[in-house]
């Protein structure tokens, strides 16, 4: 074959591959630059999606959000779609009033609301995440307050309070599908790191996205060995005191873990 | 090289090409063509049996039927074989009855008739999966309920019935291995979802593959979160009006985990 | 380089791997040729060790032996190593009273007696399992009996008996370590499928390797599930009736599993 | 190709190679050289926290140490990193009183004082391992002993004492994180393998990597089967005399489950 005709086969193959590749990266580039100022904000982002699905805190359920550093009445959240499989470009923006800013065709989550009624009312909260954790359940349905039988979970304080639909909207369908349903839980939750919601599941809060992630493993974790504890005996919570302490020190060290985390989810896309 | 050698390579390597692919496609093809009209039919019951099997809902024991689409009458499963290792080679037609139709020396699962009986008498019932969960067992040999505790699994309703072969059968080897049996099971699950067999398993039913594979998956985490429910203090199930619409939102967002499910189990073969 | 040197060169990386390769084959072709008549025997009896480890019955100890074919007082077992590990060359041959037939070299398990005792009073016996198994310890230390709970351990009939070593031995090590604990336990055995040592695990025995592979592992199962069933009520065992029905066709059916299992633990070697 | 040629090959190809493996190597060898006499100290310690990890007895948390064998007042320890990622670069010296003696800008662990508290006052003690193992909490909460239930952790021996910091310290952060704290935990432990530690986990020692190692991972295992079967009835533990017989037999045996969970770890780096 002739140096000309394989010029033109390279150049046809380099046409296909472009007109293939580029469409799906032009998104991406677009994404990463309209969301945040701080790029790694929507790459912790999809990180803490990939860690709570590995950690097995979410499945195809429950969802992952963080307010947004350009507009602090904004969140961000990936679009209706199983955290397992998020990407950067699945990543949206949302108001203060829980809609999307600019879907271009993509679902949003039904029950953003969650995110959305938190975000307006503590504005200390950074980064949120709602989990439908098992181990959570058997709590709301029993009305079992959850608190901290060790320093890793200290920062449950003096328990998790727990919302009832049923308290003041009667038979729904358990999900927080609006922000009426949002503020009320919002209410229950108060000052606390994390609230149970009956019959659902939970949703924990923090002022980072690493804190946000850590706090909702060690929710799950705490719910299976107080069960266990309360099995063998009767146990000796965290004092109020030791709580302040070991939670101060214990999120001091954030970095640690999530580093771990991180590598095990490894390299994404 | 010449025109004419590029030619003759391709050629050679065309009739290589087929003399592999063909024979194993010719099978699978008339498979396809003859089971169902919808050629995702065949697919999607071929993914039930690996998810359910990767799930953890079947082991080497269990399976999944849908009703043929060519014949209503009729219904689709593997033959007997762990549903792990199931292609849609394997997937035989059976007839009302629940014999097969072109067995071509294949043998049937020995308890066919669960499938059949309730596909006679419940023309809603699109899928029907059986599983020996050991989540389940326990519910089936205290005579406990099994009761929607969170909103994932309110398909459960006012709770699964239990079958209890003993009650008008004796002692007898605990399959369902006739249609006598098939009935007398089908009777006791009457209008519900999912229906538990004593000191055997469950069976759970649906109006398509992706329904009754959820609510198998869900079946057996629930009676996991009851449990531990029961150990921490009196459970507040589902009221019937959560029940109803708690189930028809979750299961109109089915796609959700199905398409994840799928994902997990990847290309098939 | 001329075809001369290369030559020697070859000829030497040949020899090289003649030495290195050869002496590790010959005495694998001269195990197999001497353990059994049938070479499907010291197969059947690897992929044994390898599936009883992967499904968790057998962990860094345990044991599986199969009585040999040649010689109906001898029994075939691998040498004192970990089960994950074991290949056709770690088989040995035990004589009547435990002893090895050929050791070169090779350590036998100290509690090789266990099998060694019960061959000599169970003529149906062909195979053995000991397993450490942590869901069997709780009914050995409570004296609770493991009965069937579901149709697939209907193998357990009327329950496992209990063998402790204090009752006739006072404090010992808690291991078998010869012909008189053997014994001893042995006669606790008597005609059943399975005992459990208090404070040890348990044994299994069966007619054939599959067989007593599938034992073991629905025995661990059996056990996690009578342990849920019994806390959450008063459970109904299946009747004397029904576990010989269904001990029957259950285990007619043990290829399917074995398969499954012997699928995945893959190739070995 | 002539010798000339092939010999330029040769020392290009040489060349290279160092220049790739020779820096790796170089701190590695450095780290090899000062820190002990016995290379195999070192490198068994990187295999332990890579098997305490593998084992889910160590996660982002937790350490394991080894006493020096160049300064028996010294220990060996892994710089303040997660267990699953430790190599030889990473292991660092500490003084009698826990203050690292070669830091080189690495971090220690801020809990280091519960090894440098017991190596003092146990000189029977070569290594020790700390965990948070969920498993363990429950106990260390609800002032329940942890005893052995079964032979393979006859080195529980009359039961694991529990330090509590709120006993002489008030309210902490529940760290140990000082030799004050750190004498009164090895006060507690006393000549015990195992003190639980409330609210926090527990601290296993022995007198060798492998053996410590085995410790901590079946004392996790003792407080499951012990939870079991409290819940079954009443539990016959080992008796002082079968303890003691059990753990010396039990334990001459370390190589076989040590070399297991190597081979399972694999090659490090």
């Amino acid at each position: 074959m002739s140096a000309f005709r394989i010029g033109v086969l390279v150049a046809v193959c380099a046409a296909l591959c472009a007109a293939i590749v580029l469409p799906a990266a032009r998104p991406a580039l677009q994404a990463q630059d309209s969301l945040a100022n701080d790029p790694k904000l929507v790459e912790d982002l999809v990180y803490a999606n990939r860690i709570l699905y590995q950690q097995e805190v979410l499945d195809g359920f429950g969802h992952v959000s963080a307010r947004s550093d350009k507009d602090p009445s904004h969140f961000l959240m990936s679009r209706s779609m199983a955290p397992a499989l998020v990407t950067s470009i699945d990543i949206m923006e949302f108001d203060r009033d829980g809609e999307p800013v600019d879907a271009r065709g993509r679902n949003a989550y039904v029950e953003r609301y969650i995110h959305a009624a938190i975000y307006r009312v503590r504005p200390d909260v950074k980064a949120i995440v709602h989990s439908h954790s098992p181990d959570i359940i058997p709590y709301t349905v029993t009305g079992t307050i959850l608190r901290p039988v060790y320093h890793v979970s200290a920062f449950l304080r003096l328990g998790a309070p727990i919302f009832d639909s049923q308290e003041g909207f009667g038979d729904t369908d358990m999900l927080i599908r609006d922000n009426k349903l949002g503020d009320a839980l919002a209410k229950v939750l108060g000052n606390s790191g994390v609230a149970l919601i009956r019959g659902h599941g939970f949703v924990a809060v923090a002022d980072s996205i690493p804190i946000v992630v850590y706090r909702a493993i060690y929710t799950q974790l705490n719910a299976r060995v107080q069960a266990e504890g309360m099995k063998l005996g009767t146990i000796k919570y965290l004092t109020p005191g030791e709580a302040v302490k070991a939670q101060a020190i214990v999120e001091a060290t954030v970095g640690r873990p999530w580093e771990l985390w991180k590598s095990q989810v490894g390299k994404i896309e």
